[in-house]
């Protein structure tokens, strides 16, 4: 089941272009391209006809005419020329969805069009922004989205399954300082905190102070043989955007109080788009505030972010690979799952309320 | 569910020799070989003993003994020594299915053997013809046959999928000047007239008058530069037999009326044979009355046509994979698709003969 | 349905080190390590947390690491310790299954952990005798166990399978001599005959009186141009372990009745251990007692054996394949399954049992 009125990272915008874009998303194919104006658009990849791929048809300017048997569909999805014919017959079009252009992004919206308002689209506002640089890629992944997110939501992964880079001992051993639904508060110092929405936001903080700066960190900023203060401050938004503002400053310069003058921020924005109940679309982006005109640090920290990635989605997959073959294993919680027990609190009840059922919580409230 | 009471084209007659080929036939394995005298033997690939492939084995004389604990068949089917003991028990046989080499191709009969009659093979007479020269390919696909079979009913495809060899826009822009079950008429003029069965037939044709050659004849042919008057004269039999008499002659020339001295002929033939619900073989030939001592054009063509296509088995997987998604998507019917609607037809009310149902027309006969 | 009461082989000794190693074992994930002082340890392969697979995890001293989130589980089993808590929930512990080193390879208890008695371990002793030479190899195939236990109680395969190593055609042309369950007999003159349980074992011999060595023997024996008496004792035990006392001796010199001064002698183990209904692990040791110093004969037996096996698996997944495409397609029984069916009444009683179903032969004792 996916949660369908949100809108999703379908694409990077620059992937959407003259040449017909195949991807299935939320388990629908579709396929995707840019009018000759630049309009990015998205409708079913299956021809009203016969059921060709229509993202193997071809541009004919504005149109998309399907590569079988030359049906053409304007950017609306309806169909506008059967060639040998004058008329087009009832039922000659495919869904349209609607996709929008925004922090480098093509956002899709799955659900009922009437519901589409390109306000909602999360902001990832950093990835554009004239003091920041960008970095960023994609992964695909042969899980379930939720095992993404929660993994994003534990960060004490980092120090076990990414002690070459981002990991170091400190992320496990320092407890959250909060987890919270529905307050701004724990984000307050943030560059995210406007994001929040108090009815199904989740935030977690972790600060840890005078520590060693891991190894990535010590690198790209300069920090190498000085103690730090580290912060990990994360938000999620339904259905499944994670974000992170991560840094490091030197220690004792008053960054959990606000100041980060002596430090260096990176905001990673995780776009997590389910491509079918097993697999999963991963676009990230990881601006920083620093050094933004070196290219060398672009490079490593692509480098390095695309390397702790494909950690995770081996250990992901296998994860995923295991609870197939036996959903049912039993399993315990730790303390440093509140986070993301507290994210699939939401997701269930969003997914509850889509289906129409009421969730254990509307219950008691009506009771 | 397939019409098992007909031939299909099993192989390339020179791929039935003196090595076992083993080869799935709708749903069931199959091995094939060929007597020292050059018969040619079909029978079921699994040893009635353990059910190993027979096709691991190996040929004793006209037998074909097991490789693995080396029972031997004749080429009837039947056991005739079991190593280490004297008799063979009962049930010591597997399924021979009629098997007859005709028109480069191995026939073989999936069906009641009783019914097998070699009279009922369906004519490719000119792949062994003194005044035509023979090409012919193979081809996998990954999808149901009567996709290949609705494809090949429909050479509007040509337009969109064939653009670089045998497509130009008049074969969609051209309607069907006819399309008629049961009848020899529109073939009239074709070589392939005396084929028409008119109970279970489908021929339909398009003429396209005074137009620029595609670029596949514009070649071959010598008629660059020049108009020329195109035909295509298709021509169904059940269960997925195709044949498709097509060329050009220069324009104004007497084509449509039957004078083919100024033109150049082809005729496809394409022996569509299920391998399982999910694939076919696509054996096809391309014998032409031109040039037939003309090598370098033999090549020509059978590159040509090969990578024609691999075009459609790009289309057709895609087209497959999407049906099996959601069987249940809308479609439309456009004009271009009479023959394949008849086509369909026709196999629908055959399958269901075959399986005892009354069709409706029957119903309504009897009504 | 595995038999679970008894050991399988799991690993050779060797592959269980300081790095975890996964294996699937009657379908169960199981991971492998051995502790600073050698304790070899197999526990279920799956995070008692979130399911992550422990075999990406590392040692920590005799603990293995969970390389997700960090959990740390002793060779018991039990998590002793979860980063940023100091308490571990109820439940914080996987299966842990006992695992013993002998005869070079690791052996496994999947079932019922109080059931498991060491002194129950097949015998594969001449694998680490000073009077003999071991080589060793293994192979995955993709086929059910049984069909591989089929395949070693029906050597008469030999023949047609492996003409170019060991097959030559006596052994199909000559009869078993004996085949006999519950009775030490028909292996008295053999290494093996202490093996025997008189319950559950199957034995079966075949003596080729005066033949042709086989090629592979001829040549690492010196028997070249020479005849000989050979001998192939086999001995089955539950589940799935099957010993071959294979030899020859120079034609004539009383092998038959015990004297092998004249001869060589191999003794073959087989440990099949179910992976999946669809696949299993085949371990195997080919140990000798003659030119035991020459390295040179070691690689001509591995090599020759290994390629022995691979004609097999390409068998046993053909014969799977179909079996699996057509469950119920008829079969015959020939004389040399006399063994193979033996072993299956066996294993069929032993899965009722197991089952708690009652055999045929129980409820006939029973009236």
């Amino acid at each position: 089941m996916f949660l369908k009125n949100y809108w999703y990272v379908a694409a990077f915008a620059d992937e959407i272009a003259r040449e017909p874009l195949a991807r299935t998303i939320l388990g629908e194919p579709v396929v995707f391209y840019r009018t000759e104006a630049g309009e990015p658009v998205a409708f079913e990849d299956r021809c009203c006809h016969r059921h060709a791929p229509l993202s193997l048809g071809r541009l004919v300017g504005d149109n998309l005419q399907c590569g079988y048997h030359g049906l053409t569909y304007e950017p609306s999805g309806t169909v506008v020329a059967i060639p040998g014919q004058t008329t087009v017959p009832n039922g000659g079009m495919v869904r349209k969805y609607p996709l929008v252009d925004r922090w480098r992004f093509g956002w899709i919206w799955m659900g009922d069009p009437e519901l589409a308002n390109p306000d909602d689209i999360p902001e990832v506002r950093f990835n554009d922004h004239p003091d920041w640089s960008y970095v960023g890629g994609y992964l695909h992944m042969d899980c379930h989205y939720m095992l993404l997110v929660d993994n994003l939501m534990d960060l004490t992964h980092e120090t076990f399954l990414h002690a070459k880079t981002i990991g170091n001992v400190h992320v496990a051993e320092t407890p959250l300082a909060k987890v919270q639904p529905g307050s701004k508060e724990p984000l307050k110092i943030s560059p995210l905190q406007d994001l929040v929405d108090t009815k199904n936001s989740i935030t977690a903080t972790r600060w840890m102070i005078d520590i060693e700066p891991p190894p990535l960190y010590a690198k790209s900023g300069g920090f190498e043989g000085r103690n730090v203060d580290r912060w990990q401050l994360l938000h999620f938004q339904p259905p499944s955007h994670v974000w992170l503002d991560a840094g490091v400053a030197a220690a004792g310069t008053g960054a959990p109080e606000g100041d980060r003058k002596e430090g260096i921020t990176h905001i990673l924005y995780d776009g997590i788009t389910p491509e079918t109940e097993d697999s999963l679309h991963y676009f990230w982006s990881f601006p920083r505030n620093y050094n933004i005109e070196d290219k060398a640090l672009d490079d490593l920290l692509q480098t390095g972010i695309s390397n702790t990635f494909l950690e995770d989605k081996e250990m992901l997959e296998g994860q995923h690979a295991l609870m197939k073959a036996r959903p049912d294993a039993p399993r315990i919680d730790i303390n440093a799952d509140a986070p993301a027990v507290q994210v699939r609190r939401v997701v269930d009840r969003l997914i509850r309320e889509q289906a129409g059922t009421p969730s254990p919580d509307m219950v008691a409230a009506a009771e």
